[in-house]
C-alpha cells in the first residue's frame, strides 16, 4: 500500500476523469478529420494521453480502480477497463459490485477471464464463480492444483448466508509441543504471513483444532516455553454452516480480527477475517436499504434503461396490486363519497399517518428480532407497549386532525368521525406492525423483506375502510 | 475470552431468563406469605437462586451481558443490572445502546458511576461522557493521571462523525534506528500488547510518524536488521478531523486492521481499529434505517410509552403536514369528484405508484452519493437515465392502470386520463428523486435524511393534482 492510496479518493477519481476527457477529446478530433491516416503529431499526442492515463491507473489500488469504474458511465468505464493491467483484473473484478462486474465480464473473452481468475485464491474464485461463464470455470478448475481445487469445491458448496461463504484458507498451523522459539524461526522461514494474521492455529496430526496462539502472546512469551503453555484453548470458533449474520455479530461483540472455522468433528477448515465480516455487514445493509425502497438487485448506476426497468419491475407490480385493492375498498363507498365529497379529500390523511406509524413499529420490531432481543416472554410486553403508544398517538393526532377538519368543513360530526378513524387506524397499524414480523419469523421467512410494502398495504386499505365505513354509519 | 462465549447467545439469554424467573417466583411467593420474617428454608432457596443467577452472569463477556440487558423488560433488566460485578459495569455501559444506557445510569448513584467510569480508557470515557451527570464527569476528570486527562480532553473535543471520535490511544511506538531484535525484547518486556495490535508506530523524538512496523514483517525479518530497513513508510493514515465515514470506507477498501491518526504537523496522536470502524458502520446503518421509518432516536425496546411517543412525534407531525397539503390539493377538485366519483377511488393508485417509483430513484441516488460515485459529469447522465426508466415504466404501468380502469368503469376517456396521469407522475417522481438529493448536497445537508418523506409528499400531492387536474380538463 502506498501513500498514493491516502490521497483523497475523490481526487483520484477526478484525475482519471480529467485524463480520460483529454484522451477522448483528441480521439474525437482525429475521427472528425476524416483522414484514413492520422497525422504523426496527433498520433503522438494520443499515445501520450493514453500513457499518462495508464500511469495514473497503474499507481492505484485495485479497490480504487473498482471505485472509479463504478463511478463512470458505461463507455468511459470500458476505456478504463481496457487499460487496467491484466494482473490486476482479478482483484478489480472481486472489488466491484455485482452489477458492474457483469458489464466488465461481458467485455472480456474466455482467455482473459481464465487468466484473471487464476491469480486469485480459491475462496475468491468462489466469490466470482456465479458471474463467470461455465466454460471459463471449467478451465480454471482444471488449471488448479489438487488442494486448491478441493478448497474451491468446498467454498462453492456453502450457501451465501453461511459462514462457509466468508471462509478463506490462509491459515498457519503449529503443533502444541514445539517451543515458541521454533515457531518464531518457522515464521521467519515462511518469509511472509497472510494478511490479517493475528493468531496461529494449534492443531494435531489429524488437523483437530486444539487452540490458537495469538501473535500478541507469541511476541511477549519466553522463547523457551512451549506452544501448549502459551496458547489459548477456549476460543470463538465457527462451523461452516453457522449463519454468517450471527458470526458478524460475534466479530462486533468480541472485537475479533480472525476466527477459525472447524468441521463438525473439530477439524480446522479455514478462517474468517474481520474484513470478510465487514463486507458482509455492508452488503446486508445495502440489501435491506434496497428492499425497503423496492429495488430487487444491486443496480449499476449507469445500467441501460431496460435493465433498470427490469430491476424495479417486481416491487412496482406488487405496489400496483395493493393500490388496486385500496382503490376497490374506496369503490365500495362511492355512494357515500358522492353524498359527502369531503370524505375524498380527507381519506388520504387517515391512510397516510397510519402508514407512517405502522412503519415506525415494524422497523423497531424487525431490528429487535435481528438482534435476537425478541423472545416468547417479551412478545406480549411488546404488543401492549406498541398498542399503548398508538393509543396516545391516536388521541393526540386524532384530535389535531379532527380540529383541522372542523375548521375546514364546520362539521362537528365529520371531525369526530375522522378523529375516531385515525385512532382505530393507528391501533391497526401497531397491531399489524408487531404481528407481521413475528408471524413471518414463525413461518421461517425473513421478517424484513417487503415489510414496508405490507404494512402500508394494510394501513391504506384499512384506513380507507375504517374512515369511509364510520362515515357511512354515522354521517349519512 | 472463554468457550462459554461461543455457546449460542440465544441460549445464554434463555438461561438467564430461566434463572431470573425462578428467582422471581420465590420472591413473589415470599411476598405473598405476608410474614415479616421469611422462613429459614425460603431464605436459603432465595439465596441459592440469586447465587446461581450471579454465577451465570459472572461467566459472561460484558458484550453478552449488554445483549441480555437490552432484551429484558425494564423491571427484569434492573434485577440483572444489580447483579453485574462492579468491575464489569463500565464495559457493559459501553456496550449497550444509548437508550438502554440511560436506564442503567438512572439506577446508579454518583459513586458507582465514578467507580465504573474510572476503569475505562480515556477514549471509552469520552464515549460515555454525554450520558453521565456533570458532577460525575468532574470527579472522574480529577481522578485521572495528567496524561489520560489530556487524552480525555482531546477525545471529547472531536465531533461525533470525525475520525477523532473513533480514536484510541493504545499505540506502541518504536524508533527507526533500533534493531528488530531490540524491538522483540522490548515487546517481551511489555508483557502484553493492546488488542488489535497489528503494527507498531515508528516515530522520532518529536513524535513525528515516520512509518509503521507491521507485526507480520517484524516476525519474518532478520533480527539483526534495523527498524528503518523493515518498516513501511507509506501507510494509510488519518487526521482527527477527517470524516469517520470516509475512514471506514478506507478500512473496507484496503482491508485495514488499525491505522494511525496524526496531527496536521505529522505528530502521532493515536489510532483507529477496525472494530471502532465496524461499530461506526453498524450505528450509521441503524440511524439510516430509523430515519427511513421516521424514528428520531434509538429506542429502548421496552421504553415507557411516553418516551416512545416522544421519539416518534417529530416524523408523524411532518407526515401529517404533508398529508394536510395533499388533502387540500384534493379539496381543490371537490366539484370534479362530486360529478365523477370514480376519481376518488382511482386517485390513490396514481399517487401510490409514483411514491414507490420515486423512492426507488432517490434510494439509488443517495447511495451513489454516499459512495462518492456522483460527480458533475455524471449528473446529466443520471437524470436522463432515470427519466428514460420512468418513461418506460409510465407507458407500461400507465397502460395497465388504464385498462384496469376501463374494465371497471367502461369509460375509455377515464382510462386514457389515468394512464396519462400515471406517466406524468412517474416522470415527476424521477426528476424530483434525482434533484432532491443533489440539491440537498449542494446546500450542505445530509441527502438521506427524510428523503422518503419528501419524495412521497411530492408524488402524493403531485399525483392528486395531475390526475384530478387532467380529469377536470378532459372529462368534465
Amino acid at each position: 500500500m502506498t501513500e498514493e492510496n491516502h490521497e483523497n479518493l475523490e481526487e483520484k477519481l477526478q484525475k482519471v476523469i480529467y485524463l480520460l476527457q483529454k484522451y477522448k477529446l483528441v480521439e474525437g478530433f482525429v475521427r472528425l478529420q476524416d483522414t484514413p491516416e492520422p497525422e504523426l503529431i496527433e498520433s503522438i499526442i494520443r499515445k501520450r494521453n493514453l500513457s499518462s492515463l495508464q500511469q495514473a491507473l497503474d499507481k492505484l489500488h485495485p479497490a480504487d480502480i473498482a471505485h472509479i469504474l463504478e463511478a463512470l458511465p458505461l463507455e468511459d468505464r470500458m476505456i478504463i477497463w481496457g487499460l487496467v493491467k491484466a494482473e490486476q483484473d482479478g482483484e478489480v473484478l472481486l472489488e466491484v459490485s455485482d452489477a458492474v462486474r457483469q458489464t466488465l465480464i461481458e467485455d472480456m473473452d474466455s482467455e482473459e477471464l481464465v487468466a484473471a481468475t487464476e491469480q486469485l485464491d480459491a475462496d475468491e474464485i468462489a466469490d466470482l464463480a456465479p458471474d463467470l461463464p461455465f466454460d471459463v470455470m471449467e478451465d480454471v478448475f482444471r488449471s488448479l492444483p489438487t488442494e486448491e481445487r478441493e478448497q474451491l469445491r468446498a467454498a462453492m458448496s456453502y450457501s451465501e448466508d453461511a459462514v462457509g461463504a466468508l471462509m478463506d484458507f490462509d491459515v498457519i498451523t503449529v503443533r502444541e509441543d514445539v517451543r515458541i522459539e521454533v515457531v518464531l524461526r518457522y515464521l521467519r522461514r515462511l518469509g511472509e504471513l497472510p494478511d490479517h494474521t493475528d493468531q496461529l492455529f494449534v492443531v494435531d496430526r489429524d488437523e483437530q483444532l486444539h487452540g490458537v496462539l495469538l501473535l500478541n502472546q507469541l511476541l511477549v512469551s519466553d522463547p523457551e516455553a512451549t506452544v501448549a503453555e502459551v496458547m489459548t484453548r477456549d476460543t470463538v470458533k465457527f462451523q461452516p454452516d453457522d449463519k454468517a449474520e450471527q458470526a458478524t455479530h460475534a466479530f462486533e461483540r468480541y472485537d475479533l480480527v480472525t476466527a477459525p472455522i472447524v468441521s463438525l468433528d473439530g477439524k480446522l477448515l479455514g478462517r474468517v477475517t474481520v474484513n470478510a465480516a465487514l463486507d458482509f455487514i455492508r452488503e446486508k445493509a445495502d440489501l435491506e436499504a434496497r428492499n425497503q425502497a423496492g429495488l430487487s438487485e444491486e443496480e449499476d448506476l449507469f445500467a441501460p434503461i431496460w435493465k433498470s426497468v427490469r430491476n424495479r419491475w417486481a416491487w412496482l407490480a406488487i405496489n400496483l396490486v395493493t393500490a388496486f385493492i385500496a382503490s376497490r375498498v374506496i369503490g365500495l363507498f362511492e355512494e357515500s363519497i358522492e353524498k359527502l365529497v369531503a370524505l375524498a379529500a380527507l381519506m388520504p390523511i387517515v391512510a397516510g399517518v397510519g402508514g407512517n406509524s405502522g412503519n415506525q413499529t415494524i422497523t423497531m420490531i424487525v431490528r429487535a428480532i435481528a438482534l435476537g432481543q425478541v423472545n416468547k416472554d417479551s412478545t406480549s410486553k411488546l404488543i401492549s407497549k406498541e398498542i399503548g403508544v398508538s393509543i396516545v398517538n391516536g388521541i393526540v393526532w386524532g384530535s389535531v386532525v379532527g380540529i383541522f377538519t372542523y375548521a375546514l368543513y364546520h362539521d362537528m360530526q365529520l371531525g369526530l368521525v375522522i378523529a375516531l378513524a385515525m385512532m382505530l387506524n393507528l391501533l391497526l397499524a401497531a397491531l399489524v406492525g408487531v404481528l407481521i414480523p413475528l408471524i413471518r419469523i414463525k413461518l421461517g421467512r425473513d421478517p424484513a423483506l417487503g415489510s414496508s410494502v405490507l404494512i402500508t398495504a394494510v394501513t391504506d386499505s384499512g384506513g380507507f375502510f375504517i374512515f369511509l365505513g364510520l362515515a357511512t354509519l354515522f354521517l349519512l
